[in-house]
């Protein structure tokens, strides 16, 4: 049996292309006892994959140059070893860019198929939405009345922050890339919408968008959104650092305005986070976010890729921002 | 009677000189019923205060052109309309750069004589004294075995800071301007001393001295002395950004590398602050640093300079790093 895989072949310098992934065709690997085989169903490609494909201490190993990537994987048990992961259970965990391929039952978590669509527990219901959750719930800690901002608003992270904000009582800001997603935003509740493509003066267009002031700032892209957002900071703002993707593929340091004096002014708290800090705390996320998307509170948006082939294309969209909200790739 | 006063002349651009300050005679105030007549004998001259120099917003009002300049004093009771202060009480509060003043009771704090000199109340048992102790111990935290940096270590928060550290069990480098503020600093029982005027490379000289990284950093300082503490921070580490002395006289917006990616990667939390954020604690803080000053675990240097004329010469030499510790104008 055919068992397509991808690996990664060099290391990227600045953005990374097609070049860095590899094609291979490798066995259908033989569970051990215990173990179950898994066919891929749906991949998760994300931003923070990009940090992995370098060298670079950071918060997770790098990806082995020569060796499949791994990530998000929504898969199906097609052999078991295992009575509590039957055949035709689905089950999500962190696996590689493989057609089929074998697990321990402990690294898995099975996806409670009449909750939600299985691709949902690599996104709002994964760890894009677990971000989204402890970042905002727990760093910005919102309060009723209070303005948010949150930048690359419409992917997967950004799109929940805002719907959970607004749950949370809050006026919500979001920036973006695209008139398209400046529209879903809108449509999603957020209260204003800023295209920081077309958008001549973002610190004016901030102003006008945050009349009283900036209380929470989940930040995803970093550089001129979050520079116009600093100089418009409430007394003890809280800024919850998730991501940085405007920068990901610089290849010398970014400079920019200091942000100190600011930050000081405003007596502003800023919390550099990985979702993977609050896992002890995932349970209870998850259990909240499907709670409240049962109750119709919290919707989702994807843009599905078809195709184990389009892996490495839907990976490289997210710098060019062409999804709206979550990346995901059907694959079986 | 004589009551010499000084003015702001005129708003600073980039550094302040001697011709921001103008000397004015003014009439020796009149009480009214309640108040009290002081005479001033200690100014305080401090870093923030340069801040109030600008019309630019910032976390206090700035200063008035053409009216007296304002900040920290210990001044006895020369009339008292008080009961609660009579004449001959020695107080300390936020009064005019001037000979003589008027000032209502509650607006003052009694300096305890028979616990400190009276000139401590404005720095290691007063406003710096405690900002070193907020900053530290509510923001960074620090636990037996990590290490702590403060820039500036030698002012005097920094030095306040260091001590503080060193009580809570932390591995202490501090940074300073000469080699007489390191041998200081060492005095102190710093850990480690650093003189980043001469040393050629920080980031390496923050390496050999931080071996396990750094967990707590404690910044009044800013600019090129941070950005070599941001390549060494260890997972959670806690920022307390007190200050940014090296560009409070800069005409053009600072600019630098980008800290967001470092302190997401190590899930870092920085803290802006003053120390006017924990008013309600205040007396909680000052006794504990009096009690630590009576065990002897708490030193504190001064750098005092004689004559009322001399307090804008005593300002300026904050920026050129003239002061070991407090730097204290005595008046009379």
């Amino acid at each position: 049996m055919n068992n397509k895989t991808i690996v990664l072949a060099s290391r990227p310098t600045g953005t990374p292309t097609a070049a860095q992934f590899q094609f291979e065709k490798r066995e259908v690997p033989t569970p051990e006892p215990g173990q179950l085989l898994l066919k891929t169903l749906y991949v998760s490609v994300d931003p923070y994959m990009r940090g992995r494909m370098s060298a670079a201490k950071s918060y997770i190993a790098p990806f082995a140059v020569g060796e499949p990537i791994t990530g998000g994987v929504v898969a199906e048990v097609v052999e078991s070893h295992n009575p509590q992961l039957p055949v035709g259970s689905v089950v999500v965990g962190n696996l590689p860019w493989q057609q089929y391929s074998v697990a321990d039952a402990k690294t898995l978590n099975r996806v409670p198929a009449d909750k939600a669509p299985a691709s949902y527990f690599l996104g709002l219901l994964g760890m894009p939405g677990l971000t989204a959750y402890f970042g905002l719930l727990d760093i910005c800690q919102p309060k009723v009345g209070e303005t948010v901002v949150v930048s690359g608003a419409a992917g997967a992270v950004g799109m929940v922050v805002g719907q959970l904000a607004k749950i949370k009582g809050a006026r919500v800001i979001g920036t973006a890339g695209s008139d398209e997603k400046v529209a879903y935003l809108k449509s999603l509740g957020f209260d204003e919408a800023i295209n920081y493509k077309t958008t001549p003066n973002l610190g004016k267009a901030l102003a006008a968008a945050a009349p009283h002031g900036i209380d929470c700032y989940f930040d995803n892209v970093g550089g001129a959104i979050t520079d116009a957002v600093y100089d418009h900071l409430n007394k003890h703002a809280r800024i919850a650092l998730c991501g940085q993707i405007s920068m990901y593929n610089a290849t010398e340091v970014p400079t920019g305005p200091r942000p100190e004096g600011k930050l000081l002014k405003s007596s502003s708290r800023l919390q550099g986070f990985i979702v993977s800090d609050y896992l002890p705390r995932w349970p209870e996320g998850v259990a909240q976010l499907t709670e409240w998307y049962t109750e119709g509170l919290l919707k989702s948006e994807e843009t599905i890729t078809e195709g184990f082939d389009q892996i490495p294309a839907a990976f490289l969209g997210l710098f060019t921002g062409e999804n709206t909200g979550k990346a995901i790739v059907k694959v079986a």
